[in-house]
């Protein structure tokens, strides 16, 4: 999407398409810079430090990495290096794992001589997926949307006072799951750049999402910079919002999707769930099937990462020169847990935007859908 | 309550009861400092400034205000002066219009000589019966927290995993309804106090309480000067801890109780509530009488204060040298609206604590527990 008017992927390709680019992530919001990743140690290293993030973002740049790999030795080797390299990075994300399986699986078998091209050009088709299956989430997700607005404007909307919005939609989301977290478009803000590239007269409630502030960091940096109207609130005031009519919609990405449609998603989305359900706002979790755990069914199985307490004892920013610096919010010493992520169960689900169109939270609807378990191709 | 192994009020009188002491809450919890009191002005820049904060506390240092005033000058232009000064301070707090409304009346029918005494004799009684109402509610609260340690131990709590903990109770609270926002105990902390001098294993999960952090670093601070075990969280993990089984009971504490039982207390108590819920664990409010108001049954007619969009974008605290100092977590110019309360329907209220006992949060109970409107005496 677009940065200062200038359209962007997180990830790009330059010079005839064989040097790689990302934005750097941890200078956002207070700086955009893009770095050019070399090698694949570049690529590993901007994995690990989280210069990129988001497991489509992970996916994509782990099998740049490969190709950067195959460019300068396609020795086998060097492709086995590589692969473990990258695959150290962030030993849980599963998007980093397949995409290294397949690239594995389809350059042993070539000549060394032929696998920097191939490895290229999978990397390449790893990202239009990536942008093909989000824009499809876009488009469906742009059709709840107007079906919502058109409830509104011809009143049929559910009860509840409306706040006297001048917008056709409020929508609300957690954390990010938008271009940044993927190669472009998002997942659960595709509909909304779908929505406000077609003239809808669109709003977004950001959350902040503590500890890392991921909703006020880089939700609210890539809103702005598209220009879609936003505000910032805290993830505690959404209750109040949900409460008094002023969010026609919620919608939020998803780490993992069990086979029965439980969902585990940045920490604060459950509660989230909840609030919407006590207004009757829907609630709709954008979930490309590569999200999609089908090894697993109840969400009260999936274990949940501990980080570390600092992201809750202290905070980052800028101060007033614009200098980044670190402040502690509690008493020294105090002792904090962090628990990352949460569970929201399938029954405070509305539905599931796919690739393949809106589905039930629920094991027979999911399986319908998608014929059977299965990886992304 | 105990700061350093040193009992502790926050306000408190010296040399005679003459001179008036309080700490200063916006150093916390960073600094430890009490100041001063001289003049009804000294005590009005308190409460403006949020040196003290807490309806009850800011109740009793605007009868002090009066009383300092009345020591200097005791004459009627002093005394309507110094009461429109502390009157302009925080204008919507409903214990210091009546502070100043009870002072008036008993000073004004008064010779000037006998005025000085009498405003210190109401400000010392107003100070005494916080203390007791929220003693009054700790034993109560203590009692509802024996029963579920009870229940706990006996295998008979509600279903779901109890998650191994070893202690008696872990409860979970929101904000700062600590001895901080009172003269002493505090009214969700009161029954916790309690509960640790006799000898119960208490573990408190502590929200953070964005966007101030006032769970962060007043909640925090306070239980950690005393002892108590606790653990800092983030707003959002309340879900998830509450899901696990790993909340015995929830207790926060009320700006405003209507007359049939909804609580309007800072924002993010709803969503809490509803979590609480969820899971099927109790959640407590505690509700001294003074925070009902009488005027007003439904929450969702009472207004909700926008506070500084600041408060939002730039988060306050210490840095590695010490230094305090305010960061930015947004891109500049980010939008944002900080909504300060939320109302929570007595329909997820479990109790209310009060200092007559628990009381169910509805109308017919409210009237017959304490008998019919009235203000405290």
């Amino acid at each position: 999407m677009k940065v200062g008017g200038v359209p962007y992927r997180a990830i790009f390709t330059e010079r005839g398409g064989t040097e790689v680019r990302v934005i750097d992530q941890t200078l956002l919001p207070h700086r955009f810079e893009t770095i050019r990743l070399e090698t694949a140690a570049d690529a590993a290293r901007a994995i690990r430090d989280m210069v990129v993030r988001g497991a489509p973002l992970i996916g994509a740049t782990a099998a740049y990495g490969v190709a950067l790999a195959m460019r300068t030795d396609p020795s086998d080797a060097s492709l086995k290096q590589s692969l473990a390299l990258l695959a150290s990075t962030r030993p849980t994300a599963v998007n980093l794992r397949w995409a290294l399986d397949a690239a594995d699986a389809l350059l042993r078998p070539l000549p060394p001589g032929g696998r920097a091209d191939a490895a290229y050009d999978f990397a390449a088709r790893l990202c239009e997926e990536d942008v093909s299956r989000n824009h499809s989430i876009g488009r469906h997700g742009l059709e709840v949307f107007q079906e919502i607005a058109r409830a509104n404007e011809s009143g049929t909307s559910r009860p509840g006072p409306r706040a006297g919005s001048k917008n056709d939609i409020n929508v609300m989301t957690h954390c990010n799951a938008g271009w940044l977290a993927t190669v472009d478009w998002g997942t659960a803000t595709a509909p909304v750049y779908l929505a406000h590239d077609e003239g809808m007269r669109i709003h977004v409630w950001v959350r902040e999402t503590r500890p890392r502030f991921q909703g006020a960091g880089l939700t609210a940096w890539e809103l702005g910079q598209h220009g879609i109207p936003h505000t910032l609130v805290s993830d505690s005031a959404a209750g109040h919002l949900l409460s008094r009519g002023k969010v026609d919609l919620v919608i939020v990405g998803t780490d993992r999707t069990t086979a029965a449609g439980d969902v585990a998603n940045k920490v604060g989305t459950y509660p989230l769930a909840l609030a919407a359900r006590d207004n009757g706002v829907p609630f709709y979790v954008a979930a490309p099937s590569p999200s999609i755990d089908w090894s697993i069914e109840d969400g009260a199985n999936i274990p949940i990462e501990k980080r570390d307490p600092e992201e809750i004892t202290r905070v980052r920013g800028v101060d007033e020169d614009g200098v980044e610096r670190s402040v502690r919010v509690t008493p020294h010493g105090t002792r904090a847990a962090n628990y990352a992520f949460d569970v929201t169960p399938r029954r405070l689900v509305t539905g599931l935007l796919t690739e393949r169109g809106v589905c039930a939270a629920d094991q027979t609807a999911l399986r319908t859908m998608f014929g059977r378990p299965q990886m992304p191709t």
